[in-house]
């Protein structure tokens, strides 16, 4: 006998393939949906459905965009000539709230991980090798995360760019601002240490 | 300047008004869901249109069912004069999991909580107290959570259906199954020491 109306039970398998949502969660989620208004299920399910009809890789950079180039890439006060590459998109949103860059971006979609079976050629490494060898890039600022595959897929760009003429660049890293050193973990702290600046 | 595409823009803020998931995590799904197959969202997007048109209240037991009268309320083989209340389909879920139930259910589809304006009108109370009055209830298990308004609900419950000519029971409350006495919190504790059972 099946408990859970088939309805229902579909919406509960297709919400627990989402990354973190488990099938307890799902369910939760499911009930929640059938208890609010029927017109923010429909709102829900039609920014679905429309999601991948709008939404492409931008040519130049690999960010989603409606438009092409996207309008980062488009933005004629933007420095073209400074690279900022990362892994997903969503790094890119985040650099972006800062305010603080003004270049254009390169989304690599991935990092470099041989086990998962992922190497160069899996992700948007020649795309940005090719982006180099055009000329018009002065500078590639290399902000993959500060994991292992973040700092070897780095390691792999620093070796692949390094003779290109080209200036490369890394985010600093160091106590994250606002916290108090004795919660710092040892090996930021020592990172902090060995690459202290001028207090002047 | 908008960098999030309008597109994904919609899904996020849909998302974001689920419990429990805020911007940011609104934000991981979507661009997830972008990264994963077509298929995937076009299945989630059709489950999510189809539900409510699929899914109403058992006119009996009030929960989430496709037929009418729901599978439980309809099943012969179940004791009609034995009604379970709970607060949500949910815990008739969680119940139904334990195999150890086979009367029908009542769902209140709340708890009573006057600070945030719920009182016995706007859940399911009524309609129990007409289920109880046809006639052929003989117990009403009352399995509300352990929580102040589940219990303050369980209390209204008693009072009103206490002179009904039916048996009234409630969850047993103490020692969760496999827990280690010493991490049991005192209410629990003290709790199941005044409701100890004959060992024999």
């Amino acid at each position: 006998m099946q408990i859970v109306p088939p309805a229902l039970d579909r919406l509960i398998r297709a919400l627990s393939r989402l990354p973190g949502i488990g099938n307890k969660t799902a369910a939760r989620l499911a009930m929640n949906i059938l208890r609010r208004p029927r017109a923010e299920a429909r709102e829900l399910s039609s920014a679905l459905s429309e999601l991948h009809d709008a939404i492409q890789l931008c040519s130049c950079c690999f960010t989603f965009s409606e438009d092409e180039p996207c309008v980062i890439c488009a933005d004629s006060r933007r420095d073209g000539a400074l690279i900022c590459v990362v892994e997903q998109p969503g790094d890119l949103l985040a650099i972006e709230k800062t305010g603080s860059f003004h270049g254009h971006y390169h989304i690599l979609h991935g990092v470099l991980s041989p086990m998962d079976g992922i190497g160069p050629g899996e992700i948007k490494i020649e795309e940005l090798v090719a982006r180099v060898r055009s000329g018009v890039v002065r500078e590639v600022l290399i902000a993959t995360s500060s994991t292992v595959p973040g700092e070897a897929t780095a390691s792999y760009l620093i070796d692949l760019l390094h003779d290109k003429g080209i200036i490369l660049t890394r985010l600093a890293c160091g106590i994250p601002m606002g916290m108090d050193i004795k919660y710092a973990d040892r090996h930021t702290l020592a990172r902090a240490i060995e690459t202290r600046t001028n207090a002047d």
